[in-house]
């Protein structure tokens, strides 16, 4: 297990999206299960037919494991968790649980968020998704109110993808969510989000590095 | 298996989303895999607590499995799919790719897709919003010129999700891409498919009646 787990993110990219780019969500995966993994990289600037190949949108993360390969971060986010009960508890109703909020945070709470920040960043901000985005977080907030983990009172997989999609700054910083700031808090502090945080950003300062040596 | 399987979706709706109400997603992977099922429902008008403890953004639908019960139209998908060699291939290939592309439909296209169809009912649709969803579009017709299903070639569960997710009117409008239009028209012609669609307009028209008879 692990065995040639690799998994793929762009050579470089930017300052801003650093720390988010979304191969976080698998070295933070891969990095509470123990898996061994290897970290491969596609051009950023100039994405090819075979990266294309890969993910057909031309994004990452893409992840190979042997002769497997497969795009869409929850998808491999699934894939990771179905190899560990760190990520998984193995119970019919612990798995069933795990895929709904995984899936909550991609297709219920990303799906609303990321049109909305993406909105903003092109300063055309609209309020008809802005009051569904709060309608969201809001009954989130009611859900973190009441307990620490969104499963079986202990961290999956589940917690780790809604952190993900929760911790995006701009959607931290709308509106006031004391339940919420405190549950992303404390996933984020777990040292697996920490140590994949940190090569994340450290390996993209090594891209800066080589450029710079160019 | 199917023993006690009810999938939970609202006793009425107005006439504009018969047959795209997302219980759709899961009568028709029901009846692809040959499943018994009920249908339950919760009152679309006054949403009660007991549904919003079941599904905390009060949505629809839901899905109970004995004493398992879970939510997220995707996540319930595949809970079917791992019922059913029909729904979701035995091989680990097949399961990756049943996964990514299941993923690819709820949170790279539709993603894009619902939020712009959103905006565009509020009378503000944003052209960057529209630009992002000819682009995941057109990435998926060159896709479909290759390949006449997404996994294995032949019916997946990511097809089912891909079309419902495609089938929408105002995408399926939204340019002029004849692969994708086939691959469609395929989907929907699936007797599974019709069964499933008759059912939901007959449940709703039944709520018609009810109301009429009051």
């Amino acid at each position: 297990m692990g065995e040639n787990l690799t998994i793929w993110t762009f050579d470089w990219v930017p300052e801003g999206p650093r720390g988010f780019v979304r191969d976080m969500r698998l070295r933070w995966a891969a990095e509470e299960a123990g898996l061994d993994y290897d970290v491969g990289t596609v051009p950023f600037a100039d994405r090819q037919p075979s990266h294309f190949e890969r993910q057909p949108f031309g994004q990452v993360p893409f992840l190979t494991d042997g002769d497997i390969t497969l795009f869409e971060s929850g998808a491999c986010l699934l894939h990771l968790a179905a190899k560990s009960e760190t990520l998984m508890p193995r119970t019919a109703r612990g798995e069933a649980e795990t895929l709904q909020w995984v899936l909550a945070a991609l297709n219920s709470i990303e799906m609303v968020a990321v049109p909305w920040w993406f909105l903003g960043l092109s300063g055309k901000p609209d309020e008809n998704l802005s009051g569904w985005l709060d309608s969201r977080l809001a009954h989130m907030e009611r859900i973190f109110s009441d307990r620490e983990w969104l499963v079986e009172n202990r961290f999956t997989a589940a917690d780790l993808i809604m952190a993900d999609v929760l911790r995006v700054p701009k959607v931290r910083a709308h509106g006031d969510r004391p339940a919420t700031e405190a549950y992303i808090q404390r996933l984020v502090a777990r040292p697996a989000f920490e140590k994949a945080y940190a090569d994340q950003l450290a390996h993209f300062a090594a891209a800066d590095e080589r450029r710079a040596g160019r």
